[in-house]
């Protein structure tokens, strides 16, 4: 796939005969129920809103939808909500959870609730989707939401939630780049020893269904060219589909630049639970909740 | 300054009576010739040419340059180069040093040799400026290519450095965005530490000559929307001049963005020494390896 909006057509190739539903945890965020609409006037999805049920259907009047129309799931506060939402998605076999007016804290809270939440001993990772003007391929990026400073453990699990989404929108044996700044082993950066041993334990079958390679720069893991020029061959060098990147801050930089600096889109889920979550922040844009939903629901 | 391309103009007013000299060091690097050519044929420097005299003569040629017109230092290897190279900046009042065909090691082995370097007492901190197609301002980056993982201390100096080539190019009191994952403080990330107190000590008079504000995050410090959305005030959200970023990683992939996902174009350079230093990769385009030395005779 080349652009996000394929993956629309992707969904409802796939989506035929399944109903799909989405829980919106916190339905007062206007902006993100009108993300939802969007999706759901698209016929991919069918959703359950739950928050305090008058704002919910005031909102929902405001968005020309008829409160009668859905299911509303009145919640007195955030963490009344955090726990009917997750709830709904085990009683109602939800597809997608998404946060709407609702700390992100306590929703997850929720979803790691040991009892009636929705573990599934799997790490949860964030997964970005990027979608640049001046790239002919999408690029999933991880983690730059999720998991502060990964270890190389949890590197494994990153690599492999991502591979599973990949697969997901049609990537099959994906392309992953560990990157750093410098493509070579650097004793004084170790984060390309990471690059090196994730790279290592793929080789010997130790992480599967893709293929791992690092440590690589930025460009010499997405620009044929530049990897061309640094000499780096082998088969994801400029090709990757997958970055891997060090920690939280390097990987939010570079999805919110596709958006900033590039004027491209970026969608984005939390991986590893039962169903995907969307956790979308104020300041991305409609288009960008728009194809966080459709990635999601593509996830599941 | 809204692009690049205006430092051309810039330089060539300020540089109407004084003749600006460039020390390429490892003149057998054709690529990095071919910009310097172009900088020269722009009339804005002359250079001197250290390498392997044969094989610079011949790529002179090669540029269709007469080598009798221009200076050439023969050198026998690459540490032979990188002295001689160091010693002309001293010697002939150069404005700027380059890296050709030599190691950045070497290079910098040399520049900060206690005897015939370039040591200024002041830390070595790599700048890049950022010419986004979807930012209507120039943006500058630090540090992305040269301190691995700075201390608060290192990071001052970082600021210092940054804020001396913003003045040069024209930005009278930059303002400067400590930027992580987040703009709240957060103790598990120490980076969103580091920002409060360089914003801090900003504001009590400790860093001079800009504002300091963080912890930012990316879309926050550039974009004017992004910062109302968060409800970030001050002077510096949405309008940030200067990045300051927390590692070596995140500032890389955040310059290289601009390229490889932006379609855009960086310059970049080493300042703190007694002249800047241009350290350009044999990936980087013929256009960056130009502004690159613009920028560098600029912040002179």
């Amino acid at each position: 796939m080349k652009t996000l909006n394929e993956l629309v057509s992707k969904i409802k190739e796939k989506n035929v005969d399944v109903e799909k539903r989405v829980i919106l945890a916190g339905a007062e965020d206007l902006e993100a129920l009108k993300a939802l609409k969007h999706v759901y006037q698209s016929g991919i999805c069918e959703f359950t809103a739950v928050g305090k049920k008058d704002i919910v259907e005031d909102n929902l009047r405001k968005l020309e939808l008829s409160p009668e129309d859905f299911e509303i799931v009145d919640a007195s506060d955030e963490i009344d909500c955090a726990e009917k939402s997750v709830r709904l998605v085990n009683s109602s076999g939800a597809n997608l959870l998404m946060k709407g007016l609702i700390k992100t804290s306590t929703l997850l809270k929720a979803v790691l609730n040991e009892e009636w939440g929705l573990r599934t001993g799997k790490l949860l990772s964030h997964i970005a989707v990027l979608d640049s003007p001046v790239i002919d391929r999408l690029i999933l990026l991880s983690d730059g939401g999720m998991i502060i400073k990964p270890t190389l453990e949890q590197k494994i699990s990153i690599i492999e939630n991502a591979v599973q989404v990949a697969k997901k929108i049609g990537i099959n044996e994906p392309k992953v780049a560990c990157i750093a700044a410098v493509e070579v082993v650097n004793s004084s950066m170790p984060e390309t020893i990471d690059a090196a041993i994730l790279s290592k334990m793929n080789q010997r079958g130790q992480i599967k269904g893709c293929i791992v390679e690092g440590p690589l720069g930025f460009d010499n893991a997405i620009d044929v060219n530049a990897a061309k020029i640094k000499k780096i061959s082998g088969e994801v060098a400029g090709r990757a589909d997958i970055l891997i990147v060090p920690d939280i801050h390097s990987g939010n930089f570079l999805g919110k630049s596709v958006v900033y600096m590039a004027g491209g889109n970026i969608a984005g889920i939390v991986f590893g639970a039962k169903v995907p979550i969307v956790i979308v922040s104020r300041a991305d844009s409609f288009e960008n909740k728009f194809y966080s939903i459709v990635l999601g629901l593509l996830a599941n």
